[in-house]
């Protein structure tokens, strides 16, 4: 942050084509910016929706500890803080590579998929020795890895209130550093999903059903929180304690959204690129806005009374279904691709209830299946066939949910998976972390 | 996100110059920095604005949960996240079209008022088809969407703890679609306001004091809670739940304010122009302290204590004061219009309940009569005349108040406005939502 | 905002060029994107980063409010707001150009120390008058106001919970108004440590530690909360109210810091300075999730269990060691200089105990001690000499911590410091305030 330094610097690299140099050697040193702009600008996108989605790990946190009871919400937020630092380590220890393999810029520090540690261009890196026709490793590394911790966001939320602490951090240190990445490589990697025509613009699919399905393999195995499904098929109510913060939650999400969708174009050196990317925010913004209203207007309809949890999940399920093309629709199509995954997310959540899959905060709804629908939905704008997308959907599903099930049964085998009935009954806070949440407010 | 199709793509754009192309045709191809790096930097600017601005709707929500009691939270939240929801459907089937009018590069789609759906530039729009001299629709649509949105804000917090939902969403749905697209127009349209000369550079007067007429008109119709005010002219507080989400909602807005003005340059790619955007956010920032401190300073003076929620909305009112007109004061004048925007709100809280019109949160202090402020101040220097600033004061108010009163009547007389005095006593959320925001934290 | 009137006047400049002048002239009236390219990347850094780092106010609060308890809430919201006001006004009036006297294009209002009023750049001001190799005065200024204000909320933390409001902000108007400007001149004004050598990229020690220091001074003289140490040496913890607002705070600081430490890069207009900020994004992530993870291990093996209040500071710990030198250290480096940071904050909290230091938000372990660290780490990137790092380490720590136990002094003496007992019992927001956060809430 010297300023008289790098002022310096700068008058140096100015003055440069007027210090007697050639033309040649003043254009090398100083390149035209028809020929860095694009580069600056696509680095810029990544650094700018990088911290949109880094944001996003925010809105995971206060959502899934507003949709919990308090006495589980300082587990929530732990949970919720280290899973991304565990994501970025995992990632740059061997998820990026493993998934990038075939960029040919993406050599350094490459030596086998279990030691792939991500390497950054050099510090000052010039002109010529840059990816001028893309982006910084640096800034496209960053915009990946925010992708990775919210997969994992996906399953701390639907095996909330029950699950220990460490059992779920191996789970997700599995998903991010390999299970996610080498089904991301598939598609985004250059690989055979891709090759075979499978379309998912920003992860309606290759994120957020892969944390949908890991989700469901974890609910499935760790069973339903003590007293939710009664015998005789009654489903208790366990109301969030905090939907302030759910809210919260769902808005930084929502933000978060516009860099998760609008990165994804990868470019925005161009007159095309940047109006994609702002397309593509338009179009975000309003299948969120389409997925809360139906699920307003459905719970209305269905329940008599507006449901708030349903709307912030509306909302969601209507940002995970546009995510697969946020680029092509219209407003207008982006409008009821936003509608139906607010619908499917309504009507998704009893279903669960009925096979008594105790899903916290409806995670597998909004993000396997509006997933599963965004998927879909591309085939309506022809960037996809429909055969394609679903075999697109049944191998990350099958991929997913196999080795998901396999993970989560080894780790319920060795060091166990769930927190005792005492606990869990007395809340995870206390036994587990020793500290409440919200030690003045809570009822006694 | 397929990073290998990109680099192909990306590579063949690049080579095309070095293929044997005549140079005109490669200029065609590739147009030079010098033509489109302002459209580039002036779409980049109404994405970044516009994200900032889009995240005022949680700060709203936030402030607005803040000052209602735990009992109707709930609601608010609801209220809060479908009136953007509403506001975004409603502005791109009818409001985007109405306002803008004249925009000749904005022909696709209209046909008529009332079915005039805005349709963005196509996907990869080529250099030649997009307004080079000017931004993407996407962008432009996005930025102006995000500010109808606002106008809803305000409406819902002053009218908060007694309205029905779905009344309240029917006069969101009006204000939306044409109240605000139609006065919008007058100015921001290039329209009659516009040709007289009356400034109003980011909207202190076409957003906020919209804003706070309507909520003028709703509180006059729909009356005070219940036992805010006694027959012998006792007023009685009724204390926010939350004064940490208060001020983060303030925050929030502070941050979103900075897309709100600064994004209002319409233009981030000359010197002059970047420069500008930077200069709005220094003065935006200054306003905001002088109107926190202002409000500090007197209710310290007046009342002996320092008062948190008038320093929340000293900092907000600072805001809409400055907002008329951001670039042309220095940091001195923006100091001095921010601090009479504090000084009016800390004065005009306790005139509001002297006429008994309650207003839950400030919000006709903060946004009506800061922003009538704001809009007198243009005048210091000299952007346009006393009288033409008060002729548009006056005609957004004529015609906002009155519309507004009669909506609102209408709605009255049929839907119905307000819960009957049992519901309102036990608060909203139980009654209406069937939901709780807390349901573990409040006192029984 | 008026888009007709912005069009025309693009048009003229666009026209501009064909309307029959000569090239020279032409080019004038245009200059090109190599030209001014730079300026304008450069100007959106600050302003980007900016609004980041302004964000890391919303932070602060959120995670002190979280930290204290419910009954210093009102008063924790009211400190961490207006703070950042008077900081503002203070920088402007006096320590922006106190701490960079030395900028050539920094003249206007320049009259002595105590009225050197920050005067921006000219509305619409021409490419011929700008920094055209470095920025706006504008964005630069609002820049580095965002970095004072975060000094002030470093101290705002540890005092919590028993200082006095008016005697707290005039600690706050000297800290960034004089001691700030003057300390932070040495270094990035191009001062005595800049010229001995001295390096710290972002601040671990110019803005972190000088925080740190005036709040160790604080808690010093001030003394520790009624009842948090024993006579038998017992600490009787004294938990936060709201974790799930702490972990808000830390999240939204952890997304400030792209800003402060990518802005820092202060340039972003060619290949090798915006790579170097998105290296510097990359770094800033890994630093924090390092420094959390450590954290996380080190509790579970010290107590058995996760401590979730240290995870918090961990990150912020990692963040503050990493910003020394955020550009050289790779990943993994990164990784290491962040960790180490984590587990300084673990093993310095009860260090403080032993010393009866009460520091509430543990800021002195995070803000002085990591970001003597980190500014430490530096040596082993070959930026600075350990004998140049330890003399500007020390040099800022006797200034800061004298000149802070002069000025707390004499504000002791003169206007007292510290609350009366009773009022520290009930809690500050009703004696101070007359407002409780939680009205609702907390039990009683």
């Amino acid at each position: 942050m010297n300023s008289m330094l790098k002022l310096g610097l700068a008058a140096t690299l100015i003055a440069l084509p007027q210090m007697g140099l050639t033309q040649e050697a003043a254009a090398e040193a100083v390149p035209s910016f028809d020929e860095i702009g694009p580069y600056i600008m696509t680095t810029l996108l990544f650094c700018m929706a990088g911290f949109l989605v880094f944001f996003m790990a925010a809105g995971f946190a206060m959502l899934e500890g507003g949709l919990v009871r308090s006495k589980n919400v300082t587990m929530q937020m732990t949970k919720n803080i280290v899973l991304y630092s565990f994501a970025t380590i995992m990632y740059w220890l061997v998820g990026f590579n493993l998934m990038y393999p075939g960029d040919g810029w993406l050599v350094a520090g490459w030596v086998g998929p279990f030691f792939a540690m991500t390497e950054l261009d050099p510090v000052g890196v010039a002109a010529a020795d840059a990816a001028l026709d893309y982006a910084s490793i640096g800034s496209d590394f960053f915009f990946q890895l925010v992708f990775v911790a919210a997969t994992a966001s996906i399953v701390s939320g639907a095996l909330a209130e029950r699950i220990k602490l460490w059992p779920f951090l191996v789970f997700v240190i599995v998903l991010t550093g390999f299970m996610y990445p080498i089904s991301g490589s598939w598609q985004w990697g250059g690989g055979w999903l891709s090759e075979a025509g499978f379309s998912d613009f920003a992860g309606s699919t290759v994120v957020h059903s892969v944390g949908g399905w890991a989700a469901l393999a974890g609910a499935i195995i760790l069973g339903p929180r003590l007293g939710k499904y009664g015998k005789d098929g009654k489903v208790t109510p366990m109301p969030g304690s905090n939907l302030a913060l759910a809210t919260l939650g769902t808005f930084i999400l929502w933000l978060g959204w516009f860099g998760f969708n609008g990165g994804s174009q990868l470019a925005m050196g161009t007159v095309g690129d940047v109006s994609d990317v702002s397309r593509i925010f338009a179009n975000t913004n309003m299948a969120a806005a389409a997925g809360s209203i139906a699920a307003l207007i459905l719970t209305q309809v269905l329940y008599k009374k507006p449901d708030l949890t349903m709307v912030l999940n509306g909302a969601l399920a209507g940002l995970v279904s546009i995510t697969a093309e946020p680029l092509a629709p219209s407003l207008f199509g982006a409008l009821w691709i936003g509608a139906v995954g607010g619908v499917i997310v309504v009507l998704a959540v009893p279903m669960l209830d009925k096979f008594k899959i105790d899903d916290v905060v409806g995670a597998i709804p909004v993000h396997l299946l509006a997933g599963i629908w965004g998927t879909l939905a591309v085939v309506f704008y022809g960037e996809a066939s429909l055969g394609t997308q679903l075999l697109g959907i049944f191998a990350y599903g099958a991929f997913t949910f196999t080795v998901s099930i396999v993970i989560w049964l080894i780790i319920k085998g060795t060091m166990g998976l769930r927190v005792d009935q005492e606990t869990e009954i007395n809340g995870l806070d206390m036994a587990e972390m020793g500290m409440e949440a919200y030690p003045e407010f809570s009822k006694s």
